[in-house]
C-alpha cells in the first residue's frame, strides 16, 4: 500500500458521502495514495464496513481524529467535517504544516462576523481565516496555486456562481434582480438519517426549503460581489428533488442591455470559460440535465436571453459531491501540489 | 350499472391519465355515473384494459368517439383529448346539447390569435371560443355556474395563479417582476412514451425545459392579466421531477410596500381564500411539499416577505392530474350542475 | 364533529404510516366517525401536524394512550402501536368491552411459546390470545363477525397466504417445496428514520434482508399449515424495493399433478376466491403489478404451471399498507359490526 | 487522437446504454482507444449527440455499419446490436480476422436448434457459432484467452450462474430444485422507449415478466448443465425494479448434504472464488445491495444455509450493465488480448 513519491493523503472525516466520494476518486490518482482515514464513529473498523462499495480496493481501518498521528504518515489533508467541527482540525493540520482542503463551511466566509450570524458559532481562528482561499478554480485559480487552507466551496455556491460568473464579469445582468432557483439531489442533506429524508417522504415528494434563510446565500452572495465589486443580495432557495445526486440552479437576472440575444449571451460564457476544462457550455437553445454530469466533475452550463421579458435565464447542473464537494477538492489539490488540473477527474460520469 | 336519477358522464379520450383519474374520481361521486368512455385506439376493449387499477370497478368498454352516438346515452361530456383534436368535438358536443369540460389547451385563450401563435394551428370555432369560460373556480366561479363550455385550466397555470392571485388582486407587487419555476412530475408529459420520460433517462434526472417557450406561458398571462387589469408580461421555466404526480412552483415578485412582512401577506392570502375550500394556506413559515396533495384536488399555498430583497416568495404544490386537471374539471361540473362543490372531491391524498 | 348513530373510532398509535392509513379510509366510511387518535410523542399537536395531508378534513387533536379515556369517548378500536406495546393495550380495551382490531403482531401467533421465540418477548394475555381471530377475510370471516379481538395480518402474510390458499385447500401442491419470495416498498419498515432507509441509501438499491429470519415466517406458516392440516415449513426472503407502498409475492411450489396446466390452475383461484371482493384474479398468462392495487383494498393474483419444472409459479400484489394492513383492518371492522364488507373501501387505487 | 501502440476499438452499435457504457469504460482502459462507433440513426452525429455524458471526453462521430470501413481503422470489434442482427456483423467481423467480442445472446447458446427455438430466429453461422466462446471469465478464462469470437453472457445469467456455480461444481445441491429469482433495474430493458418502460408505469411499480418463457432460462441451464455435466432445468423469473441499474439474484436449492452450514458453504465459495478479481464474497451472514456494485464490475454474492428447510439461499448482485454487460465484455477482451484482468475495470462503483 506504501507507495514511494506518491502524496499521502489524509481523509478526515471520512464516513459522510463527501469522504466516500473522496476515496473512490483519489484511488485512481496518478500521484497520490490515501494513507488514512479517520471516522470516530466508526474508529477501528476497515472504511469497507461503512462503504461495502470500495471492498477489495482498500484495506484501509478507520482511526480517531489524532492530528498529530495522522499528520505523522500523510502530506495533505482532506476535512470532511461537519462545520464548527471543521475549524480546530483546520488550524491543527495548517500548524503542522499539512496542506489542507476544507470542505465544510468553517473558512468560506471571509468575515468572521458574517460567519457567526449565519452559522451561530463564533470564529476561532480569524488569522488562519483571512489565509483561507475560496476554492473555485474557475475564478480562483492562482491564489489557489499559493495556498496552504482551501476553503472548498458549498454544492450550491458553485452551481450558483459559475453561473453567474461571466454575467458579473461583464457587467451584463443588473445585479439587484438576481434570482436563484436551485434544486439538489438528497445526498445534499448528508448520510445522517431524519424523517425529511426517509424513503417514503422524500421519495415521490418535492418541497422548497430555508426559503431566505439557507447558510449558502451569504457564500454566494460574498462571491458575486467579488466579481461586481460591490454588495450583492440576492434570492436563493433551494428545493429537494427525489434523486441521490445533483444540483440544477436555474437563474434569472434582469440584462443591462435589454437587446441582447441569446447567441451574444452563449459567445460572453464561451469566451469566460473557453480554457476552463471542467466547464461545458451547451449550445444556444440547449439546458443541462443532472443526468449527464452524474458522477463526473462537469459542470453543465446552459443559457437563454428572453426577448419577451428581457432577462437571462442560465441553468447549471452538477454532481454535488463531485464538482460540488469531493471533485472540487481533488482539482484544489491539483493545483496546490502543480499537477495537472484534471489529473484523476477526467473521467466519464455514470449514465443513466 | 344504469342509475336513474343520475347524470350520465362520458369521458372522451379515456386512455390519458386524465381519462383514468377522472374515472377514478367519478366512481364515487354520488350524483353521477360514467356511462360511455371513449378510446379510438382501444375501441371494443373494456377500461379496464388500459387501466388494470380499475378492475372490478367498471365493466365499461371504450367505444369509437361519435358524437351522436355518445350524445344519446350521456348527459355531460369530459373531453381529455389531445389539443387541436378537442376543438371540434367541443363543438359538435355543445351543438348536441351538452354540457361540456374540455381539459385541452383548444379554449382556454380567448384571442385566437394568441391560440394560434402558440399552438401553430388556427382556431375554428371562435363563436363557441367566445363563450367558453376559464375554469378555475376560486377565481371564476360565477361564470362557470351559467357556463356550458368550460375551458379546463392547465396544470401548471392552475399552481402559478392560484399562487400570484391574492397579491395581484390587491396590487402588492410589481407585476413586471414576476418570475415563475414550476416543477413538475412526469405524468405531466401525458402516457405517451418517449425518450426523456424513458425511465432510465428520466429516473435520477432533473432539468428545465422549453424555457421561454412554454404554451402555458400565455395562459398564465392572460389570467393575471385579468387580475391587473393591464397586460403582464413573464418568465415561466418548467422543470421535470423524478416522481409520478405533483407540481410544486414557486413564485417570486418584487413587493410593492417594501415594509410588508410575511405576517401580512400572510393575512392578505387567508382572506382572499378564505371560503375556498380546496386551497390550503399553509402557516407563516411553511412551506408545502407535492407529496401532502398527491391524489387529492387540494391546492396547498405557503407565503413569505424577504426583507433582505423585498420580495415575496410564494410556492404553491398540487396534484398535476387532480387539481391540476380531472379533479378541478370536476370541481367546474359541480359548480357547472348546481352540485355541492366538494361532491366527489372531498378525499384526502395518498401519503406516503 | 360528533355523528349521532356512527361508530365512533379510536385510532391509537396515529404517528405512523398504518395509523395515517387508517384515518384516510375512515374519513370516507359511512357508518364510522373518527373520534379519537392517539400518539404519546405527539399529544396535544394537531394529526395534521404530524399527516399535513389530512389538512381541512380534520380537526382531532392528538392524545396520550388512557385506555379509560379513550373507551369513553369510542366504540371501538384499532392498535396501531408497535408490537409488545399494543400486548397490554389490545388487554385493557378488551376488559372494557371494546371490540379491538389490533394491528400489531402481538395477538397473531395462536402459540405463545412461538410468539416468545420469534419476538423476544414473552406473552403476558395467553387466555385472550386463545380469543383472537386471525384476520385475514378470505379465509376465515365467520370466525372474524364473532369475534371481539381481531389480529390483523402482517403485510408479507397477506400477500403469500392469498397466493397459497387455493393451492393448499385442494392438496394440488407438496408443501415441502415450497418458496416464497417477496419484495416490498420502503413503507414496510415504518415511519422510524434508520440508515437502510435513508433516501440515498434505500433509492436506486435492492437487497434481502433477514434471510431465514424474518418474523412473519412463522405467522405464514401457521396459516398455511391450517390450511394443509400439519406442519409447513417454508422459505420466506423478503426484499426491500425502492418504491413507497406495494408488496409483490413469487411463490413457487411443486404441483402434486404434474400435469396440471395453467388453465386448470386458473379455474381453481376462481373458485375459490368466486365471491371475495378484493381479490382480482387475472387471466391466464397475465402477471399482476403493484402499481394496480397502490392505495386500494384489492389483492391480485396470476397464475402459471410450469409445464418444464412441474411447479406452480404464483405473483400477488397488494398495498402492504392498505390490504396488508389498514384497509384489511376495516375490512374485518366491517365484518365484526355487521356492516357491509366493502363499505369505505370499494375506492380504486391512485395510477399511476 | 490515434495512440500508437494502442489496440483501435470500434463499438458497433454504440447508442444504446451499453454502447455508450463501453465508451466510458474505455476511455481510462491504459492500451486501448476507442477508433470508431457506429450507430445507423445517429450517423454523422457526434457521439456526444447521444451521450451528452461524454461531452468534452471524445469527438468521435457515429457511422454507419460498414464491416470492412470499420475493419481498416480498428484492430478489435465489439458488437453491442440487437440480437440476430449481430449474427452477420460477427460472421464479417471474424472474417476480416477481427476478434470480436458479441454482447448479444447470437452466440450464446451452442446449439443451434436452441437459439431457434427461444429467439425464433435460424441461426446462420453455425461453424462459427461452434468456434464462439461463452464468455464468463470466472468460469471459462482459459477457453477465452485463445478466443476470437466471444459470446458476452446475458446480464441476468451472469448473475445466476456465478451464484450457482460453487454448488454445482462441489454437488453440493440437488438441481433439479434450483429456482432463481431475479430482479433487474430497467436499463436491462434497453433503451428504445415503451409503454412499461415509461417513467409513470415503471416508477412506484414492481411486476414480474416473462415467467417462465424468458430467453435467458436456456442460457442459464446451457451453463449450469456443463457443470453439473447433465441436463438442468430450472425456474428463472424476472421482475422489474424501478431503479436505473442493477440485478439481484435470490437463488433456492436444496442441499444434498442436509446439515450443510453457513460456515461451510461459505467456505465453498471462498474457495471457488479465491482468485477472481471481481467476485466479493460477503461474510455470512451478510448479503448483497445493488447499490454497492453499481457501476463497476463487482459481482457480489451472500450465502446461507437455512437449517429449517435445508435449502441454500444464495444472493448476488451485479450492476446489469457492468459485470452484466460492458464491463464483462472489456474483461473477456483483456483475457483475449493477454493484458491484466482487471486493467480499465479496477474503478469503485458510484455510491450512493
Amino acid at each position: 500500500m506504501s507507495n514511494p513519491g506518491k502524496l499521502r493523503i489524509a481523509i478526515v472525516g471520512s464516513s459522510g458521502y463527501t469522504g466516500g466520494e473522496l476515496f473512490r476518486i483519489l484511488l485512481h490518482h496518478a500521484h497520490v495514495t490515501v494513507a488514512a482515514v479517520t471516522s470516530e464513529k466508526s474508529a477501528g473498523k476497515p472504511i469497507t464496513a461503512i462503504f461495502p462499495h470500495l471492498a477489495k480496493l482498500t484495506d484501509l481501518v478507520c482511526e480517531p481524529l489524532d492530528p498529530d498521528a495522522i499528520a505523522k504518515k500523510t502530506d495533505f489533508v482532506f476535512l470532511a467535517l461537519p462545520h464548527v467541527t471543521a475549524q480546530e482540525a483546520a488550524f491543527r493540520f495548517h500548524k503542522l504544516g499539512k496542506k489542507v482542503v476544507d470542505l465544510s463551511a468553517d473558512y468560506r466566509l471571509s468575515d468572521p462576523a458574517l460567519y457567526e450570524k449565519w452559522y451561530e458559532h463564533s470564529h476561532q481562528y480569524p488569522d488562519l481565516l483571512k489565509t483561507a482561499v475560496y476554492g473555485l478554480p474557475e475564478l480562483h485559480a492562482d491564489a489557489i496555486r499559493k495556498a496552504s487552507l482551501i476553503a472548498n466551496p458549498g454544492c450550491y455556491p458553485t452551481g450558483a456562481v459559475l453561473g453567474l460568473a461571466p454575467l458579473m464579469d461583464r457587467k451584463a445582468i443588473d445585479h439587484r434582480t438576481i434570482i436563484i432557483d436551485s434544486k439538489s439531489g438528497v445526498t445534499g442533506a448528508g448520510r445522517s438519517p431524519g424523517l425529511p429524508y426517509h424513503f417514503p417522504e422524500a421519495n415521490e415528494a418535492f418541497m422548497a426549503y430555508k426559503i431566505g434563510t439557507h447558510r449558502h446565500t451569504p457564500e454566494i452572495e460574498q462571491e458575486l460581489a467579488r466579481l461586481a465589486t460591490e454588495r450583492v443580495t440576492v434570492n436563493f432557495t433551494p428545493h429537494l428533488v427525489p434523486m441521490n445526486r445533483g444540483i440544477l440552479t436555474t437563474i434569472y437576472a434582469t440584462l443591462t442591455a435589454a437587446q441582447t440575444d441569446t447567441a451574444s449571451l452563449h459567445r460572453t460564457y464561451q469566451e469566460f470559460y473557453k480554457d476552463k476544462p471542467f466547464v461545458r457550455l451547451l449550445a444556444p437553445g440547449q439546458f443541462p440535465n443532472v443526468n449527464a454530469v452524474r458522477g463526473s466533475n462537469f459542470c453543465d452550463v446552459g443559457v437563454f436571453a428572453d426577448p419577451r421579458t428581457g432577462r437571462a435565464v442560465i441553468v447549471t447542473a452538477i454532481d454535488n459531491l463531485v464538482k460540488g464537494a469531493s471533485g472540487q477538492a481533488v482539482q484544489n489539490m491539483n493545483l496546490m501540489m502543480g499537477f495537472d488540473e484534471v489529473e484523476g477527474l477526467a473521467f466519464a460520469g455514470l449514465f443513466p
